[in-house]
């Protein structure tokens, strides 16, 4: 798509900065002319009450303890952000929720053969790290939604432990079942890994943090650099999410006091075997006791060690019991009335829990937050009123499971559903590049905004910066086509924080953004999570804390006062035309890759070259992959894209005929543009899992935070169910003509105005 | 190709196995249909006539003590070659040189800061190696051919030491001039290292065996696996063989006793700055004190540290001296004349010297080429006499710098000019699948020979398996190719063993063998490639030993046997149309990247993304690339594809004529073919290098071993000499006119005949 064809809806604006009157005319998706000369000028007035001290302040204060779900200081937390937004002038309340939330009661690991080891289980507190010390306030490593458990069995190291590494393992002739399962972290969402290990018939799970991934290999570990020692581990849930986020015992429903719940044996997100987290030190011993053959190459890590596959003749006793309680939760949830559209709700949210002192998260991307709800209000006493209604939400539960975000979407489902226009999420932020994910009928409007963002190390725009990143990132073949783009491409949204039930159980159109990659982050989910560790390596001067807040600020500024809602549909067209290749690509890789290996194994390749010292089990044939009716897509497709194209031409017109839409036309416009994201949801969900209801994006089934477009045709076509995938290409082919349509109904609109 | 444009020269041969009536008629390249029955016949007795026991037993023998250059049991060991050869008939002797040799005298490494720590340089004898304990004749862990020096210097880390190491520190604004580097092994030839750090003005190299080259990455160490472990060196040459191989003072002529030597002074393959080899366990200290930058991912080895650049804060004491000496060394030189053509010679050559007790490297290979001879001895008891003249050489002296083939070259250059159809190589051998490098125009041939071995573990030929392996390895591109391609590909020479001078140096067509793949590999130039070893994992069997044997034995067979010697054309001229399509690709592609970097400059691309903290220097913009008249390379090609497709229409009508050639014309025949490789040398040899002589096949400037095929032009664009890149166009043209002009000579014999 070339510049010229990416409008805004209804105009175009020619602006000269203060500073320089040469400037070209920036576009503001969403504002008229003499609005966004306006709109410029507030968020001028935003930047210059944005203060770095503050964030530093806040971050200091509210990462000082630890603030794990049902900790004192998780609700002096809530309590104090709550304490800020009054005074900042917001309509502000605590709602609090009732979850299950189960730490642990008791944990062991120990190595009962070749030879004894007894994990320790235990981060030491550092001298240099003034938190790491509050043994008594922080949560043990633990893994939360693990069931209880006690077993003894021989180890099998499974890689990340994700499908295909199974499939490694059974061509060497290793079977799981009965055994305990060591995997390392990385390659997926935690939680697949004790799920996975479970359907093979696995009866325990150990995931531990091989320093490949955050450690040594990294750089310097903490606290000479900020990488993750052999002594620091990773907390973090392993319910299953992709069934469906928030309270395990109340799917679909708030966890209010009076709210049904599941019995905890029912609670189908809990995990099926016992699962431990632990660190590099304690993993080195059993791993370097196993036996059996070489692990494939890139199974291995940075050990100092051989890494063998087992099974044995390392035998561990794996024993953990938790506490089967409920715990409350404390949204801060403060709002400031719109003037104009007050029931067009803009929703930003960040979560304010951590694991354990959690100054990178969630509270590097909280302060930037806090700061911009500060300036907000500031811009209130000065007299600003935004057009629509404004809702800044700090969620606690984040950590294990979504919590605090699912539960108040789905105790509020039906107001949010009609009146939530957009919500824009933050979480850990560092210093770096700016990173957007999201709805791509908001692709122009987050570029316009990262356009206008400077970058406090570069004096550049974000967006460029962000886009020199990605020249030099791209693959060869599609380095022009990053050049060129006018927008910078956003990424679809799987899972891993809380857009998801906005986004994905309700068809609320979100963003996601933060900064970083320059930062040492190895301190994930760790005690050393700490002020003292961001300060150093995550953003020392809080510039890309600031930075944050500009983006997050001027989305909420925009989003609240535009004229019209600023979505934009030839950009989701154009993602939704490369998600239809790719899983048409899918099918077609698919078969290509089926019958090469049926050949193979009909011409005895496999048997021809395996090394006959070592086990190996040639697989067997499979059936040859069908091809698949694609035809409803791809009609559905195309009939999007003229609908797209007209819409396009509608708007042009209206800006050719220089006749602005009356305000009634605007509402009604909005009123269809907020709710086109809902239009590409099924009520009935996904196939397994009908929590999830969005047709285009979803977290995937086995892959956990990674996620999967077009998720109903593509994962059929994964998990190889031919006639669901048929099935799901008609549902989604149903869900696009139903798009279409809202898209149709915003060109009647525009164009309707404009011949009257 | 297809297999129907494969034609052998004159004959095809129609076959009926003993064992199976029914087999398709085997074609044998050079045989007619009856002398192929008879020489099939033979190769049955030749394969009965093999015996894995004396394999073994000469192993033993052989590897029993260190066995280098100048030691007593390297003499020994030549008498004990020189004696088996004569007891089988072989016309034998030992030919003796004398090379300069520099053993070391004094090897000092320490770290004087920021802590000290003293290198220990010695490999600890194992209770489970029996020769490992024999001290007082081992050659201490060092790299022939460094000169002597004494220098202190902070530490710098680069990679694999090669230039684009180099380009990465320069990116980073490291220096290393007046440091001592410290490379690890691999990503090239070790002699490139220490000449490349020079060349960028360091001051001492130190080269180090890192875990995940052949130690811990790769499986159990040494004893309990046979990866190398921490305190196992790699000893090796670092002469600079890409200008020339053999004696440092006697380049171009043979070291013998009253040749004339040049001062060691003016030796241009020592090393210019001193060069020491150590193992992990030394490395480790040095490495982990290292600060600075972190190196690129795939710079970091598998030590569990942090692999930081420097310089400094490490600092190390480099002081090595060598004793300047001459020694001798021995090639055992064993024939068996030729019946009808004496003067058309088969050599077929494995070196017989080691680092320390070298049970694989070379003594596996050795032990091969004996039972060849052994069985030859055999064969001519039972009246068995070869057409052609034999000679089998165990080289002394190819550890330093292939001194004992190359001398030998060098001293009877002219006559072997004149005699030597083909050189047949071996080296170190293990389990596994076969592999062959060499002349395309012997690709058929060593086809039909590994079509005709069978593999000892898969009952299969080892051609087949080699292809099954080829079909796993391939790109999914490619892999059609490789399935339907009659022939499979063998790889093209650079160096790394004793074919060099023969190939490169004096335009002999080479082959070079040997199976592998299945060992566990990590006891190359220590002290631990022992008999202990190789009898655990290398090929405890010997049943490899014998696959060579009958590999190796079968070339030597059908070159000294056949009716006309068994080169082929179309094969080479395939494949020297896809080398001048890479090297066209090469100057389009590092045009492309040289467009693409300047770009990047001038548009900020690198400004806009550098983490601040770190040091980052924007390179400067380069000269484009220009465009270069290939047009005198293609044409030649054109020209040479017409000749050899004549040359194969002569064979077909030839064939259809039914009429054999005569005697006469077979031997003139064979004088234009066994000539056909001299073609492809130019007399004032490569840029910068006049030893090396072959403009197709040559070891890189800068990979050492590395092959570079159409040399003279691939390293001139390499370089960015582009005046040089267009002559060596034309010289390279002009070398392929000559070499269509051969192939017409030969036409004209299988066509001239015919018509008589």
């Amino acid at each position: 798509m070339h510049a010229s064809r990416i409008m805004p809806f209804l105009v175009l604006v020619t602006l000269a900065s203060s500073a320089t009157a040469v400037d070209p005319p920036k576009p503001l998706l969403g504002f008229g002319a003499g609005t966004a000369v306006e709109q410029f000028a507030l968020e001028t007035r935003f930047d210059a009450a944005l203060n770095r001290d503050d964030l530093r302040e806040w971050m200091k204060r509210i990462s000082a303890r630890p603030h794990h779900v049902g900790s004192p200081y998780d609700k002096e937390n809530a309590e104090f952000i709550a304490g800020l937004f009054r005074e900042w002038g917001f309509d502000t309340q605590i709602e609090e929720f009732r979850v299950l939330y189960p730490p642990p009661k008791s944990r062991l690991l120990e190595m009962v053969a070749p030879t004894s080891f007894k994990a320790s289980l235990v981060e030491p507190p550092l001298a240099e790290d003034s938190t790491s010390g509050q043994t008594s306030e922080q949560l043990p490593i633990f893994n939360a939604y693990s069931i209880d458990g006690d077993v003894t069995a021989d180890l099998v190291y499974v890689n990340h432990g994700i499908p295909k590494d199974y499939e490694e393992l059974e061509r060497r002739g290793i079977d799981v079942r009965g055994k305990i399962v060591i995997a390392r972290y990385g390659g997926s969402w935690r939680g697949i890994k004790p799920k996975v290990a479970a359907e093979k018939g696995a009866i325990g799970c150990i995931i531990y943090s091989d320093p490949r991934e955050d450690g040594y290999f990294d750089g310097d570990v903490y606290p000479k650099g900020g990488y993750r020692n052999d002594h620091s581990a990773q907390r973090g849930s392993v319910a299953d999410m992709p069934l469906y986020s928030g309270d395990p015992l109340t799917p679909f429903i708030g966890a209010t006091p009076d709210a049904h719940r599941l019995d905890v044996k029912d609670a189908k997100t809990l995990t099926k075997i016992p699962v431990l987290p632990i660190y590099a030190a304690d993993a080195l011993p059993l791993l370097q006791a196993l036996g059996g053959q070489m692990a494939p190459e890139s199974w291995r890590g940075a050990l100092p060690i051989p890494y063998h596959l087992g099974p044995g003749p390392t035998k561990v006793h794996l024993a953990v019991t938790f506490d089967w309680k409920q715990a409350p939760i404390y949204d801060v949830i403060a709002k400031i009335p719109g003037s104009e559209r007050p029931d067009e709700w803009i929703v930003r949210g960040n979560h304010h829990d951590a694991w354990v002192n959690g100054a990178t998260d969630p509270v590097s991307g909280l302060v930037a937050e806090l700061g911009e709800a500060r300036a907000l209000g500031l811009l209130r006493k000065g007299g600003w009123k935004p057009k629509r209604t404004i809702v800044y939400a700090a969620w606690d539960g984040e950590e294990p499971g979504l919590l605090g975000s699912t539960e108040w979407v789905e105790t509020h489902a039906d107001e949010l559903r009609t009146k939530v226009a957009v919500y824009v999420n933050s979480d850990s932020n560092a210093r770096g590049t700016l990173e957007v994910g999201g709805s791509h009928t908001l692709e122009t409007f987050a570029n316009q905004v990262a356009r206008d963002v400077v970058d406090p190390e570069k004096n550049i725009s974000v967006l460029d910066r962000a886009r020199a990143e990605a020249i030099l990132d791209a693959k060869e073949e599609e380095r022009k086509e990053v050049r060129e783009r006018t927008d910078l491409r956003i990424h679809p949204l799987g899972s891993g924080s809380d857009y998801t039930p906005f986004l994905q159980h309700l068809g609320i159109a979100a963003l996601n953004i933060g900064y970083g990659g320059e930062s040492e982050y190895g301190q994930y989910h760790s005690i050393y999570d700490s002020f003292d560790h961001y300060v150093r390596f995550g953003d020392p001067s809080f510039d890309y804390g600031v930075a944050l807040a500009k983006t997050g600020g001027r989305m909420v500024l925009r989003l609240a006062d535009a004229e019209v809602l600023p979505f934009e549909f030839t950009r989701f067209t154009g993602e939704l035309g490369r998600y239809l290749k790719e899983v048409i690509k899918l099918l077609d890789d698919l078969r290509a890759e089926i019958d090469e290996k049926n050949r193979r194994i009909e011409d005895g390749t496999y048997a021809a070259t395996f090394d006959p010292t070592k086990t190996f089990v040639v697989p067997r044939p499979e059936p040859p992959v069908p091809f698949l009716n694609f035809a409803p897509l791809q009609n559905a497709l195309v009939a999007l894209e003229k609908s797209t194209k007209a819409n396009e031409k509608a708007i042009l017109e209206r800006l050719a005929s220089g006749q602005a839409l009356s305000p009634d036309a605007q509402r009604a416009l909005d009123l269809v543009l907020m709710k086109s994201e809902r239009m590409l949801t099924r009520s009935e969900g996904l196939p397994r899992r009908p929590w999830y209801v969005h047709q285009i994006y979803a977290p995937g089934f086995y892959t956990g935070y990674g996620v999967k477009t077009l998720p109903g045709v593509r994962e059929a076509i994964e998990e190889k169910h031919w006639k669901e995938a048929e099935e799901q290409i008609e549902f989604e082919a149903q869900t696009i003509a139903a798009f279409a349509a809202e898209v149709e109904r915003a060109t009647a609109i525009v164009r309707g105005d404009s011949r009257n």
